[in-house]
């Protein structure tokens, strides 16, 4: 009996990756959740966002794929089956991600946020640039490291840190509870590109904004419960913070009522920052499927401890 | 009797001019209207928007500078004297202009002018990058021509257009009225940074806008005068254009009323693209005062019927 493929990817028009997987695979079965027809025979399952339990039907089960960079939403799942997990490492991401902070920041530097708000208001107040020179990266994953080395080569002061040591030195790092005072207290911008685990969630509360340099600009790009949203607007509000620029949300969309909408310091985008592109993530999930089937390692497995 | 020099710059702090000039002419005074005490020594005006006829009482004059990269605001002076006329050609103010509009065309890339309507409107609808390729500098200046040539370098298709014939052969460029459908019509972004002349004024008319692709994005740093301001806004509201990014307008400041202000399609900045550079607008008043005290041409010259 041929093996399966299983797509657990709701709300989402698949066609294209079923189009890129299927010249890859040519003669794979491959299943769209909801409608799964075969599930005995499913040995291969690309995941995101997936209802929880909904991987518990598949007895031949050898391997989990995320369909994105990140694996949290994988996680949540308590009825996750335990077969290994791997992610999609795209350096286009990285490409992506860094195109979409170098135009915030960029809009950041000549005050377009600023000047947004006085044209609603129809006042005519020019001003300068800002002055935005040291920059902090929390989270030295794959993306993290290569926005810091982008920023750097970019000629700003950049400071990297994560929770725990990293041996990577290509910008100055710092790790742990004093580390995050040392990386982020001078920053005029700060980036967050942690993942999101038991261990950040929440992380940016309002003890560790009130640490960072007051008119300080934070942009989050990796997972909305890192930050705690309350938190958040009373540091806006109280001007510890100048500007916000925030892609992801605890929940998404953004619900309609969410402060964040209304905010004039805050600048929301709808998750645009890096969209998985399909053609690197099909030649991905291709090769792990060949490697699932050969009981080879995956490539891009993710450490269940860490949770990334 | 000691020369002196006579800055007519009204509704400006020139503090900082002033210090910049005396370090560089020590001993030459310097006098601010309108307290000219002593308008017989004057024999260099430098000059930005003066009121009409204020150059009339010098009667030593031998030059006048203007204190910017534009010279249509002191050609409009009726009584203005027949002396030399000189600009500031700024290399610095190239690359301030270059930030503003790689700023600008990478917030429209990334669509940052739809996501900050649907903020306005809570409306959460995720959408890639826009497709900017191909480029269109109207005026090929000092200015025009380094932004035509930075664009094509960043890989956009750059056509440049000038009222007339260019000996310039960086980009592809057109002149006359023919030419400006085949500089402009295939343009995803149209820059203008054309001077503003009696031939120049109201030159991006309905019928002008009309030859645009539909769905261009229309970015003017020149001068205000030069856009017919209900064509544009007509243009905006019929999706001729999609967008349009203002920094220049026929009066500064934007009055109240103007529906520029509040159009979901404009976006308003206070004529901050690129201010003149005080270090090096110092250094060419100084040569130029000196030049026009030892009977030398002039630096960057204006050309009285051109107008630039």
């Amino acid at each position: 009996m041929m093996s399966s493929i299983a797509l657990v990817i709701p709300d989402r028009d698949l066609t294209p990756l079923v189009a890129a997987l299927q010249q890859r695979l040519p003669g794979v079965s491959i299943q769209q959740w909801p409608e799964i027809k075969q599930p005995e025979r499913v040995e291969f399952a690309v995941v995101w966002k997936q209802p929880a339990g909904s991987l518990k039907g598949f007895p031949a089960l050898k391997a989990i794929q995320s369909y994105g960079a990140g694996v949290d939403s994988i996680l949540r799942d308590p009825h996750l089956p335990a077969v290994p997990l791997s992610r999609i490492v795209d350096p286009k991401l990285a490409a992506a991600m860094i195109d979409y902070l170098d135009t915030v920041v960029a809009m950041y530097r000549l005050r377009l946020d600023l000047f947004a708000q006085q044209q609603r208001l129809g006042q005519w107040r020019p001003k300068g640039r800002r002055k935005l020179k040291q920059l902090c990266v929390l989270g030295l994953g794959e993306l993290g490291k290569a926005v810091a080395t982008h920023f750097a080569a970019a000629g700003f002061q950049v400071q990297g840190w994560a929770r725990t040591p990293k041996a990577w030195t290509d910008v100055t790092t710092y790790s742990g509870e004093e580390g995050f005072a040392a990386a982020a207290a001078d920053a005029d911008l700060v980036i967050c590109l942690l993942p999101l685990t038991a261990a950040t969630e929440g992380y940016l509360n309002a003890q560790r904004l009130a640490q960072l340099k007051p008119g300080a600009i934070l942009i989050n790009v990796a997972r909305g419960a890192i930050v705690d949203d309350r938190a958040l607007l009373a540091a806006l509000d109280q001007e510890q913070l100048a500007a916000a620029c925030l892609d992801v949300f605890q929940q998404e969309p953004l619900p309609a009522e969410h402060p964040f909408w209304q905010h004039p310091k805050v600048t929301v985008t709808p998750h645009i920052s890096a969209v998985t592109n399909i053609e690197t993530a099909a030649d991905q999930i291709a090769e792990n499927y060949r490697r699932s089937q050969a009981v080879q390692p995956l490539l891009h497995p993710v450490v269940l401890e860490q949770g990334y």
